[in-house]
């Protein structure tokens, strides 16, 4: 048995934070968590604290930290306070690995300081790839760092390349179920609610990411992340809808060939392989039987439905600060649509806009890339007359 | 570029040998033909011969080895007879690669003298590993021969497991188109013609593997080579009906992975994989666009329709001389059936009485292989009455 991974989980409160402390549960020899962190849910991450008794316990929102330590007193467990506490989270000098799972462009700073810091991360968050992509694979090829995706797609996509003639790689085809509305006439995406929006098919997730399934920005963030985690240009990436949520991506070769990735869409199955590889840890799941689900189907994805998709291409085709105000223009827009601020159309809508008037710069440093997006979030807020 | 492959080429004349050589055409660059070996066709092989030019042709039949050389004198190049002709074409001291692409038992006692050389090995001749896996496996690990899967199945399940963790496997399963007769009802296979049984639905191959793949024996075989290609055991190969011929087999890990290969069904790719290995080339046709297939279809095999793969099933667990007694069986069931002698139904039922007349020795040794085939002929010519 390979000795035991000390794990860093950052967004342990969260869907996936909770989903990986999960699979942590199922191989007590392989694992043990040595800090958590979390923005604000101080009474689960005290819960998590007592039963996992890591070293070090941080909490984004000082009053909520204040709290846990207040709660966690006598436990011999230190708490720690702010984005500086994340931080020492996330670059935890007994961690071998990293768990990046907190939601949003909140994540980046302390992604970044683990990357600076050359750490193996395990990364579910999208933001920082998003938003500062250009940088991130920089400093990770100084650093040394490793990046192992959480995303089921991207754990796909990584698992299907292994140990495969990379300059041959022709095209990498990410699916996408088609989210909440697949099935839906275009006429009445107007007046859908928030509770249809949340309402996903195949995957159960966090609220933002399952709003962005809807839109499908989800898949345009995807390809976006792809482009850096595999080095990839912007043309070899390609979309295909795929109601079943069962393949996870195919890697099409030079020589015709093709290597798809196949999985229950179960998010502890790509949580669980950033976490033991390069090894494979059995699960009590069979994976999908395909003699007993018939069929496995495909359509060419409608960029004009689903604009978004589009959206972040154009934004990842301009780089710089581009991504990271595509970005913070989604955060916005979703946030109002959950809101019931607006229509469920207009989140395109919102986002074209924020795009057009963004002067994109370089964006070549984490601070230039968040004042991007605030700048965005500004933007909006005085523009928008609901 | 790599330096130019020099192959010999066991087979030219054969299905899968023409189409070696136009893999071969389509890149002058990487592979010269340096052996050309045959059964019997002169015409066939000498014009292969003026056109590749290689430094040995070997024809099988002694006779049409003297036509042969009578149609090559004073082209500088050498024309040998007999199974030993063969084997120096196996074996050619200039040859980096032999391709296997004999049909039958007959290619076994070059692919043997290949193995004992420490040759690398393209084997798309089914039978050396099906009769002889045992021995072939044992003789490669001592003298360093290395096999590279030729089979569309095989070539998928060795594409699937590069880089993966192998411990991990769980289960391997090999996709089957259900050949010419999957949507007949049972009650009408007694009567099809050898004619309707060479109309394969997705794939172009010769006689013997054609109506193989309509009894699904083909899928039996392609079992056993599994086995001895990859190390697995009986019970961690399975078996799916998938008739699109696009899924050429399913990699199952313990963790609930599944990595598949996917390609258009044209030999002419695994070929090519196995010529180019560890490359891989560019082809003019892009992978299949599943977008507008549409649907990739699963169904559960029905083994009490296709009794043979039981068979293959059975003799693999008995192992020994059994699957050269259940090789030898269908190689006479088939032929009989092609000649018109018995009827389609019959082939399943003619393997099962040889199997079960045939008494298992070890088979330690390749004679003794070739000599429980040869007496299973002869055992079933005697008994047999049409």
């Amino acid at each position: 048995m390979a000795s035991t991974k000390q794990i860093a989980l950052l967004g342990s409160t969260g869907s996936i934070g909770r989903q990986t402390l999960d699979v942590i549960d199922s191989f007590p020899d392989h694992f043990r968590v040595v800090a958590l962190a979390c923005q604000r849910s101080v009474e689960a991450v005290v819960a998590q604290a007592r039963r996992y008794r890591p070293k070090l316990v941080a909490v984004a929102e000082a009053e909520a930290a204040g709290r846990a330590a207040e709660a966690l007193r006598g436990s011999g467990i230190e708490v720690a306070a702010g984005i500086d506490g994340v931080t020492r989270c996330a670059v935890h000098p007994e961690a071998d690995l990293v768990v990046a799972a907190a939601v949003g462009v909140a994540g980046l700073p302390p992604v970044w300081e683990a990357v600076r810091a050359g750490r193996t991360i395990a990364l579910a968050n999208k933001e920082p790839l998003v938003v500062a992509g250009h940088l991130i694979t920089a400093e990770a090829a100084r650093s040394g760092a490793r990046l192992l995706p959480v995303d089921s797609e991207h754990s796909a996509i990584f698992q299907s390349l292994l140990g495969q003639a990379r300059e041959a790689v022709a095209r990498v085809v990410l699916t996408a179920s088609g989210g909440a509305f697949r099935d839906l006439p275009q006429e009445e995406l107007e007046r859908v609610t928030p509770e249809q929006a949340l309402a996903h098919p195949t995957w159960k997730m966090g609220e933002k990411v399952t709003v962005d399934s809807a839109t499908l920005m989800n898949k345009g963030l995807e390809l976006i992340e792809a482009r850096w985690l595999f080095d990839l240009s912007p043309e070899m990436l390609d979309v295909v809808l795929h109601r079943e949520s069962i393949v996870h991506s195919l890697v099409e070769f030079a020589d015709g060939a093709v290597i798809a990735h196949l999985a229950r869409p179960d998010m502890r199955l790509p949580i669980q392989f950033a976490l033991s590889y390069p090894e494979r840890l059995s699960r009590p799941e069979p994976p999908p039987d395909l003699a007993s689900i018939g069929a496995l189907h495909f359509e060419p994805f409608d960029g004009e439905r689903w604009p978004c998709v589009g959206l972040a291409r154009e934004a990842m085709a301009v780089g710089g600060t581009a991504p990271a105000a595509l970005n913070a223009a989604d955060e916005v827009a979703v946030a109002w649509f959950l809101d019931g601020r607006i229509p469920f159309t207009a989140i395109p809508r919102i986002i074209a806009r924020a795009l057009e008037a963004h002067e994109a710069g370089p964006g070549d440093s984490v601070e230039a890339l968040l004042a991007a997006g605030a700048e965005v979030r500004e933007f909006l807020e005085r523009t928008q007359t609901a």
